[in-house]
C-alpha cells in the first residue's frame, strides 16, 4: 500500500520501503509536554524482523540511487522540500504539540529545513563532493610509466539516522544528517523519535512520496518507530547499515558509538551530543547598555525553554565592577523570564537534577532565577556564579545542563582564560565579545580555542546556526564522535564518501564522473589542480 | 644531545624531541632473517614515563607547528628527503640486512619515500588542504542577515604511527603516513619497528636533523623504541594523541583500533591491514601468450616474497581449456621459482601456516608450486585451486596469506563472479583482465567492486602503487580501518585535519588562510563556487 500526503489523518504506524507496515513489537504514543496528556494515535512499534526488511531494502536501493545523475538526484531533494511544505501548517501544529515548542520557532525550523534539502540539491547538482582527481597516463615516465588513474567518491552506503528531540525538523527525520545522507547517494533508515511520532510520520510521508513521484527505488527511504534504545542498537548492529548519523545525548551517542566500534566490520557515527559553549566577555564588551546586553543573554539563554545544542551554559564575565553590574542586569532580566514548557518530562527531569547537582557543589551561588511557567516540565531558567578555580578544579561544572542554566565563571586575567580553555572539553562554539582594542588580549585565546571547538564567533550569541557553505556544527568529543566533520551545512555531505580509484580502466566501464567526456560537467582536479568545468555553452 | 645525519654509528637508542634516551625498560636487537643472525647494536626499550615525554613535547610543538607557513613548511618536508638521501647507500645496505629485501627493491623504494616526501611539501605549497570556504556577510538577508563565516581545515594534532616490516622506507619511519601528518601539521611520535631498528634509527636521525635544521620546535617528531605491543597501546591511549597511523596485521591493527575506541576521548585510526586483492581474468585475457601471462601473474605473486599489501592472492579464472592452459603455464612459471628471504621468522613461521590451512580446506587443492629457498626463513611459493561454491562456503578461502601464496577460483559464468566479489570483505584492489570485447560482461561487477574496494584496475596487476594525486590505497574493513581516505597519495593529508569555523571574527585575529587579503594565495571556496587564486603577478 502506497501513503500519500493527501491522506492527513496519521497511521500510527511505520513506513518501510513505500509499504506502511503495522508494528509488532508494542506501542507508544506521543504525549504533549504541556499537559501531559497522551496523544492520538498509538503507534505500533517494529520487531527486529521488520527492521531488518527496511534495511534490506536500503542495501537494495544501493545501486540504483548512487547511479542517478545530478538532475533526478537534486530534483529528489527539492520534491521532499515541496512534499513538506504541502503539509507545513499540520505539521507545525502537531509539532508544537509533541514538543511544546511555539510555532513561529517551529515555522522558522520548518523553513529551515525545507531550506536544507535545496541546498543539497544544488550542491548535488554542482558536483565538487564527487571529488574527482585524474593523472592522465604516462607512457613516457622513467623508472616506470604512469598509468591512468583517475579517483572519485561514492556514497558508503545505507545510513542509519536518529533525530533530535528538540529540532523535530531541522535535526530530525528530514533534517541534515536525512538529507546530507541522500544528497551523498545513501539511502536512509531513520529510527523515529517516540517525542514527535506523529510529526515523524508527516514527513516521513513526504519523503516516501517524493521516492514514489521520483521513481526511485522504494528501499530509498524508511522510517521506523520502534521500542527505546534496543531498535537503535539492532539498527547500528545491522551489516546493512554503513554509517550512522545521530543528534542527541551523550548518553545514548557513546553507546552507539561502541555499538558501531565493535561491529565485525566497524562503521563511521556521526554523533552530535554535548557542549556547553563557553562565552568569553572581554572588558569593552561590558561598556555599554548593561540591560540590554544582559537581556540578549537571557534571550539566548532560555530561548527553546534553553534546549539547544549551542546553548551558552559557560560565560566568562571579568572580575569588578563592570562584571558586578553585568550580573546585576541579569538578575533583573531574568527575574521576569518564565519557564517555558520543555520537550518532555523526562528531559524536564534531567534539566532539574543537573541544576540541583550543580548548586549543591562548593563554590557555586545562583546568580539569577527566574520563575517557574505555568504548564508542566517548565522548570525555573537559573544563572550560576563561581571562580575560575573552582571551575578547573570541579569537573562537574562542565557537564552539559539540557535546559535553560548557564554558569557564569569571574576571571581576573586574560591568562586565566587561555587556561580555563585549555582544560576544557571539545565544544560545537566559543564566542567572544570584544572591540578591536581586545584583539591583542584575546590573540592567545584563538589557537587554544581552535583546538576545542568547531566554530568561534565574535560579538553574537552562538545560539542560530547559519546553513551554509561555510558552517561548522562539530567540534572535538564530546561535542561530536568525530571532529572531522560538520552536521550542518555542505560539508556535512562529506561525511557519506569515500574515495574509489580507477586504474587504466577502458572510458566505456568509467562512472561519468570520470569519464574523458566529462558529461556531467564537473571540476576536476587533474595532475593536482583544479580544472573548472566548460560551462555548457562551451561544451564540444 | 643533538644528533646528526653525519654520525652514522648507529647508537641504539630512541630519540626523542631531538634528544637521544637511553630506554629503560630492556633491550631488542634487529636480525638479519637470511641467516637468523642478530645484528649490532642492541637497542634500548622506553618505559611508558619515556614515551610520556615524547608524547607531552608533541604537544608542546603543536601551537608553533600548525602555524608554520607554507614555504617553510615545504622546505621542512624537503629538507627530510634531502637528509634521507645524503645517507641513502647506508640505509639500503642496513635496510637489506634488517630484512632481506633485495637492494634493487630498496633503492626503488627509497627514492618513492624521498619523492613522497618532497609531493607532499608540493601539496603544501599549493594549499587546497586547507580546504578554505567564505561566505561574506549579507547584513540585508531575510528574515535574518548572514554573518561573515569562513571556514578552514587545522591539524588534528600530535600522530603516533606505526610503521610496517614490508616496507621499511615507504611505510615505515618517514613513509605515508609520517610525511602526510607532518604536511597537515600534526607532529609525529614514531613507534619504531622492531624488526628493522637501525633503518628506523638512520631515518629518525634524517628527520630530527631537518627538524634542528629549520628551527622547528623538537617536539614535532620522536622515535620510540619500545616492547612488543605494549608501548604502542601505551601510545594509541595518550591523551595528547589526536590520531593513529598504522600498516600491519589485522590482529594488530584491530587491536589498536579497539584501544582507540575504548578512550575518554575516541580517535581516528587509519589502519591499514589485510587483502587478497581479487584479480579477474575475462576470456580474451587468456588468448594471447599464456606463458608469458602466467610469469607475470608469478613475478607479481613472488615480488618481495609475496610481502606486498597489494599481493594478488585470489585469482578468478574462466572454467575450460583456455583456463587449463594458464594454469598448466602457471606450474611452469611457478616450478622455477625459488622462496625469497621473508621478513622475520615469524611472518615466516605465519605464511607456512596459512598455507598448511589452506592446503587443508576441503575442494582446495595445489597447482602448482616452487622451491623453498636457499636462505632461512625463505618458504616455497605455492598456487592453490578450487570452484565457486567452495570459495562461497569457506571463510578460510578468503583470509590473507602475506606471503607468496595466491588462490585460484575456477569460475563458469560472470554471474558467479559477480556472486563472488558481492560475498568479499573489503579490498585494496580488485583487478580486470579484459578487452573491449568484455566490457558489456564485465559492466555488471564494476559496482560491486565499488562497493568493495579503494581501487579497480584494468589489464595490470595490483602490485606497485603510484604515489600521486588519484591514487587510493585504502578500502572498506578489513583493508583499513577507515574506508574514507586512502594512506598512499596526496588525499591522505586530510586524514590528519578538521574544519573549524569563524563567524564575524575581527580580521586581525584570523589565521592566515581565511584573511580578507589571502596571504597565501589560495584557491577559496566563496558562496560554494572555486574561486582560484590570483597568480603572484596578479596581487595588488
Amino acid at each position: 500500500m502506497s501513503v500519500s500526503t493527501q491522506t492527513t489523518a496519521l497511521s500510527g504506524h511505520s513506513i518501510i520501503a513505500g509499504r506502511q507496515v503495522v508494528g509488532t513489537n508494542g506501542i507508544t504514543r506521543g504525549i504533549d509536554p504541556a499537559t501531559n496528556a497522551e496523544l492520538e494515535p498509538e503507534y505500533s512499534l517494529v520487531s527486529e524482523d521488520q527492521l531488518a526488511e527496511a534495511t534490506a531494502a536500503a542495501e537494495e536501493a544501493v545501486a540504483s540511487f548512487s547511479a542517478l545523475d545530478p538532475e533526478a538526484h537534486a530534483v529528489f531533494l527539492e520534491t521532499i522540500a515541496a512534499n513538506i511544505e504541502v503539509v507545513g501548517p499540520e505539521l507545525v501544529e502537531r509539532a508544537s504539540t509533541e514538543t511544546g515548542l511555539p510555532v513561529p520557532r517551529l515555522q522558522g525550523e520548518l523553513a529551515r529545513t525545507t531550506g536544507q534539502l535545496r541546498l543539497f540539491a544544488s550542491v548535488v547538482r554542482q558536483g565538487d563532493h564527487r571529488g574527482v582527481r585524474i593523472e592522465p597516463a604516462l607512457p613516457e615516465r622513467a623508472p616506470l610509466p604512469r598509468p591512468d588513474l583517475r579517483q572519485r567518491k561514492v556514497p558508503l552506503g545505507p545510513v542509519a539516522v536518529f533525530g533530535a528531540s528538540n529540532f523535530p525538523f531541522a535535526f530530525s527525520t528530514a533534517g541534515g544528517d536525512t538529507a546530507s545522507a541522500l544528497a551523498a547517494g545513501c539511502p536512509v533508515v531513520f529510527k523515529a523519535h517516540n517525542a514527535h511520532p506523529g510529526t515523524g510520520e508527516l514527513v516521513g510521508r513526504a519523503i516516501t512520496d517524493a521516492v514514489a513521484e521520483c521513481g526511485l527505488h522504494p528501499g530509498v527511504f524508511s522510517l521506523v518507530y520502534g521500542p527505546g534504545a534496543s531498535i537503535g542498537q539492532a539498527l547500528v548492529k545491522d551489516p546493512a547499515i554503513k554509517a550512522v548519523g545521530f543528534t542527541g545525548s551523550r548518553g545514548a551517542g557513546t553507546s552507539l558509538m561502541a555499538t558501531a566500534a565493535a561491529r565485525p566490520e566497524p562503521i563511521p557515527v556521526y554523533a552530535e551530543m554535548s557542549s556547553i559553549n563557553p562565552v568569553f566577555l572581554f572588558d569593552s564588551a561590558l561598556r555599554g547598555d548593561a540591560d540590554e546586553f544582559a537581556r540578549a543573554y537571557v534571550t539566548s539563554l532560555t530561548g527553546s525553554s534553553g534546549q539547544l545544542c549551542t546553548n551558552p551554559g559557560l560565560l566568562f564575565v571579568p572580575a569588578g565592577a563592570a562584571g558586578d553590574a553585568f550580573l546585576a542586569a541579569v538578575d533583573r532580566a531574568l527575574a521576569g523570564a518564565e519557564g517555558a514548557t520543555m520537550l518532555t518530562p523526562g528531559i524536564a527531569r534531567s534539566c532539574q537534577e543537573g541544576i540541583d547537582a550543580l548548586a549543591a557543589q562548593d563554590g557555586v551561588e545562583v546568580v539569577a532565577r527566574g520563575r517557574e511557567g505555568a504548564t508542566a516540565n517548565a522548570p525555573a531558567p537559573v544563572v550560576f556564579g563561581a571562580q575560575v578555580p573552582t571551575f578547573l578544579a570541579n569537573p562537574v561544572l562542565q557537564e552539559e545542563i539540557f535546559g535553560a542554566s548557564s554558569l557564569v565563571i569571574r576571571y581576573g586575567s586574560a591568562e586565566e582564560l587561555v587556561t580555563a580553555a585549555a582544560r576544557m572539553e571539545g565544544q560545537l562554539t566559543a564566542s567572544l565579545f570584544l572591540s578591536e582594542e581586545d584583539v591583542d588580549t584575546a590573540a592567545p585565546l584563538l589557537p587554544v580555542l581552535e583546538r576545542k571547538v568547531g566554530r568561534i564567533l565574535a560579538n553574537g550569541w552562538p545560539t542560530g546556526v547559519d546553513v551554509g557553505d561555510a558552517m561548522v556544527h562539530g567540534g572535538p568529543f564530546p561535542a561530536t564522535s568525530d571532529a572531522r566533520t560538520t552536521s550542518v551545512g555542505t560539508l556535512a555531505i562529506e561525511r557519506f564518501l569515500r574515495p574509489v580509484a580507477y586504474q587504466n580502466i577502458p572510458d566505456a566501464l568509467l562512472p561519468a564522473p570520470v569519464q574523458a567526456a566529462n558529461p556531467w560537467h564537473l571540476n576536476r582536479r587533474v595532475d593536482g589542480r583544479i580544472q573548472l568545468a566548460a560551462t555548457e555553452g562551451d561544451q564540444a
